[in-house]
């Protein structure tokens, strides 16, 4: 936490807004904008169990539980996404050697798609048979994992990148990036058949998303281990 | 995090509450307030999302979602204040050097008023026609706006920035920081007339209202970069 | 953030539960007392919104925002109040040198009454005139402040405070703490005669009961500055 | 917060993901998965509050309030039983020397259930007769308590604890460790006989269940002090 300001008086202040900061630089706002993401993931997180309802004067407890089945299964589903959302997000800032401003404004772009999973997850569990219902939960998971993307690409582009990450390029920069997004994409019209195989296809996606993108990566010659 | 207690014993203590303290010696302090408000701020622009809501039992899913649109469009923007919002509020506190109890104070009563804004947020996007509702949006963004400069100019004219944001002087204390508060004000007015053209006015200051007061501040002979 | 283990193996292990951790000596473990009472104050200021609310479907927006005034009356009252009590544990937690269980299991304690907050607020804003309403809102209050000042306590008389500190004896230990606390607990009675006399009493203790502490503790000799 | 990398370039990559990888050497990463899952702590206990509501428009204020005292025993119960989830949690995580992807999957499946809590909660305020309602919250309880020490046996495992922790083995792999949980779990066939009967069993869990696991403990010749 030791701040160092070796650069002449003004050369790092806050309205110096299109300069890049390293993080060893600007070590507190590196900090805040990793603690305001972690904060908004934790609260998106959290805030799915609201979702999960019961009236407050059933007659049959049970029965009123057991309806809440679908619920608790978009529960787990969007508390599994969003965690592995926030696990590749603090994968992609422990590479970053520094940030500007736009990096900061792809960020929030890109946390507004998480916040929003909540309100598609709720939707989710009252109507899961629902095709309408189902691609507005598949488009706001494609559009949050294509914005992440995108603020990789826009990283790794701008040198942002620590020097030993960048021996990594066609794994940022290439297809294995993609296929999570992908599969969200191509879920939408899968829901217009059958909403069931769209679910499925989320359902293997988190199962072995990660095995899929590693494997493509490896095809291109970067080793994931 | 190393703490440092050059002073004489009692010198920092607790009760010595109209001391101005410096970031370095009250490292643990100062973390505490920026932690603080970035918690608030990363709540209150997660909360935006519970604005958006459809029945549990709805006969027409994709009806219910289409309209919610509105409520959309007004997650959208107060996101994007908001998020704005966070990042003054981090830039600015990347700036001080030191800080006292008014500070912490008028914190508070700026947070109070971005606290408030999922409730304006959520009565927007249910009466997006509505003069009230839009005049409620605009005050509540111009309080939270007008507090902010407040909180700058007590800082500054106190001597809480670190010398090199000094020279920035017309920049902190001018014209160009009030522009994005005036903005939401004048739309008070001209709601009577045109909520349409109030909320116009709100997504022009969104997506222009920096390079506006960089120009401003360019001016007066404070360049932005 | 530099860790410290000068003591033999197993002396700071976390099963080591009755012992006393100095601060330096176990800084993540104490951070993370720190953030997670921050976390929990951010997050009960926060909700105090959630009691604003005006119904999806009005006839008549305006009256219905007009009829949020005493919700808005207690979210002011409450978010004072609530971000009076964190400058309060903020300021107590920067003056401990260490903490042990029982000091963790009290600040539970505390936190637990911080929490209902936003309930009591609510209660009060839908109810300001009603007896009850005042009085469960004072209650909580006044438990809030009181399990706030027996941490104190604890921590001074055990120790756990740095020396800087412990001169300022009468000041922790002495009435000029026990004054907030004990201006909830005198409007509980007078809530019976009247729910506005009462609630005069808080808006008095958020305005000057900083300065009435100031003046008990300076007559028992401690000077606030 | 001084970063170190002294390994070769890529060596600690965010790719490779299979990596253990050292706290020290990973200390922004390993700060945000300590801090996401404060976080989530923290918000869990606080979303406890929004079980407590009465209906905005009441005959009797009074009434409706001690309506609530089943709602506000599940509250303190809950509130409890989180809280100290989060003391063992924070226990655990400052005895661990490193961590791997698996462990923080688990902490995610963890924290999974922590997060459902709320909602637990919320229905056994309700319904707190009701034998469905007390084996939904013991059968989440359990849950939890038994994936926390899924999480410790793992870390303990793989190596992943401090040297000094591991003299502690018999304590952490052994049946001291799951007494908690173990209770949860048998009063679910008890709730079936009698709630009050399963719900005494939780309240006596909370108040002596430490004492009992530090019995069993020094039976096994480990010192809790």
């Amino acid at each position: 936490m030791e701040e160092t300001d070796p650069k002449p008086a003004g050369a790092r202040g806050p309205f110096r807004t299109r300069a890049t900061h390293h993080r060893d630089e600007a070590e507190v706002e590196f900090s805040r904008i990793v603690a305001f993401s972690d904060g908004v993931f934790a609260i998106a997180i959290t805030l799915l169990v609201l979702a999960l309802e019961i009236p407050a004067a059933a007659t049959d407890v049970g029965e009123e539980l057991w309806d809440q089945r679908d619920s608790l299964f978009a529960y787990a589903i969007s508390f599994a996404v969003v965690g592995r959302f926030w696990i590749s997000h603090h994968r992609f800032y422990s590479s970053l050697a520094r940030f500007d401003n736009t990096l900061m404004g792809l960020n929030l772009f890109y946390l507004a798609w998480v916040v929003l999973v909540p309100f598609s997850s709720e939707v989710l569990g009252d109507y899961n048979e629902n095709t309408d219902a189902t691609i507005v939960y598949a488009a706001n998971m494609a559009a949050a994992s294509f914005t992440f993307v995108f603020q990789i690409n826009y990283a790794f582009r701008h040198g942002l990148m620590r020097e030993s990450e960048r021996a990594l390029a066609p794994r940022y920069a290439g297809p294995a990036n993609f296929i999570i997004a992908a599969i969200f994409v191509v879920s939408i019209p899968v829901a217009l058949l059958s909403t069931y195989a769209a679910q499925a296809m989320w359902l293997v996606s988190i199962l072995v998303g990660r095995r899929i993108s590693d494997w493509v990566a490896a095809r291109q010659g970067v080793t994931p281990d």
